[in-house]
């Protein structure tokens, strides 16, 4: 039996992969990495040049991403369809003796897409985890200011959660970070404003890459779907 | 001049380290590190074996860790001090040209120490941040359970808060992680509880060392301080 193995890559540069995660990339033998269908896929970018030249890459493209509406009930039909086939197929290389490494971008267990492999494979066979520097993490060193001080609440919120729990959420934290912004970035501006944190709040683009962008959350002028973008604002806490 | 590098470490393994953290590790001047008078330093522990010989150390002594309450106007005083004078001697070996490398446990940015030397040298001299892999990451991973599924809000909360904060804050979060356990570890266990989350949350004990523990925290029998342990409570988000 071969082992499974979920793969934190963190943020975006290769750098900042942790020590273990690069020792099992230059010794994999079979990758497998989530992708949109004709998109490289961001997991598979971060370690371009980095893998064996003998690995045999897996893609498993979605069915579906942003065409048919969460809620909808062929959108989770055609994912959990997806994720047992991938399942399946992983589990079968494993008992086959093979090892499999699953390039996951941040940490495998802070949200992302890895975790339904696991549901469907930790009691089938051994699966290790890896974890990796999350995207908000880098995203508040981007910001230059510490996050949490002292006693200070961090509470993590998805933008795509409707704007009075963001509202509520925003109001009873000190530091907060706002993942999943996509569409969903003047449903989040409110929300900061309502909370009365409109002018502490800062959007964090494309963290760690050359690309990177911090920008007051209130400047932002959209141009495209900020999909890895990260907002955060900073708590308050003690400070001797 | 030189550079100031807050270090991010990792929980504690040192393979949980990242690739641009033992690069900078492996060729360090003057490393900095906080410990406990009379301690190795939890910091420097991880790093054992991974120095240059040629390293000079700098122990950065806590005139104060918990011989006096927070609330106490002299520990915060004597904490002032203590950082104003570290941050005037890492500034003046930097303006001297040297890198000095500070030592910090986890991430730097998220509560520790380092961010207070930061508030003080930022506009001294160049200081570079390197994000590490959180405890609570770790955690989480040691727990065998992703901690965020779909729209799942995560909070993150001190333990030294008081009772209603901290079952106010459990009980409007999906995810729960509670830091800075400390001596708190019975009114923590009466907030899940008070929360109705008592039968979800995990005690994760010195997570990547190899005396860690996992142990559901209604189950768990203090014998000393679990100084270094985190709860967990995961999501229970959307799971196609």
């Amino acid at each position: 039996m071969g082992t499974i193995y979920g793969l934190g890559l963190g943020p975006g540069d290769p750098d900042l992969m942790t020590v273990r995660a690069a020792r099992l990339l230059a010794a994999a033998g079979h990758v497998a990495f989530f992708r949109k269908a004709g998109r490289p896929g961001r997991a598979r970018t971060i370690v371009e040049g980095l893998l064996p030249p003998t690995a045999v890459e897996l893609a498993m493209e979605y069915p579906v991403t942003t065409e048919i509406p969460v809620d909808d009930p062929r959108y989770n039909a055609l994912l959990s369809g997806f994720y047992a086939r991938w399942a399946g197929q992983l589990g079968a290389l494993v008992e086959a003796g093979r090892d499999v490494v699953v390039l996951c971008e941040g940490d495998p267990f802070f949200y992302g897409s890895f975790m339904h492999l696991h549901a469907r494979l930790k009691d089938r066979c051994r699966v290790e985890v890896v974890p990796g520097i999350t995207a908000m993490s880098a995203a508040w060193t981007a910001s230059g200011q510490p996050v949490t001080w002292g006693d200070d609440v961090l509470t993590v919120l998805p933008g795509t959660l409707d704007e009075e729990r963001l509202t509520a959420g925003i109001a009873q934290a000190d530091a907060v970070v706002v993942m999943k912004l996509g569409c969903h970035l003047d449903r989040v501006r409110r929300a900061f404003d309502r909370a009365g944190r409109g002018d502490d709040a800062w959007l964090v683009q494309c963290a760690t890459l050359p690309e990177q962008r911090v920008v007051p959350l209130r400047a932002y002028e959209r141009r495209s779907t900020p999909y890895f973008s990260i907002v955060v604002a900073h708590g308050r806490g003690r400070r001797p």
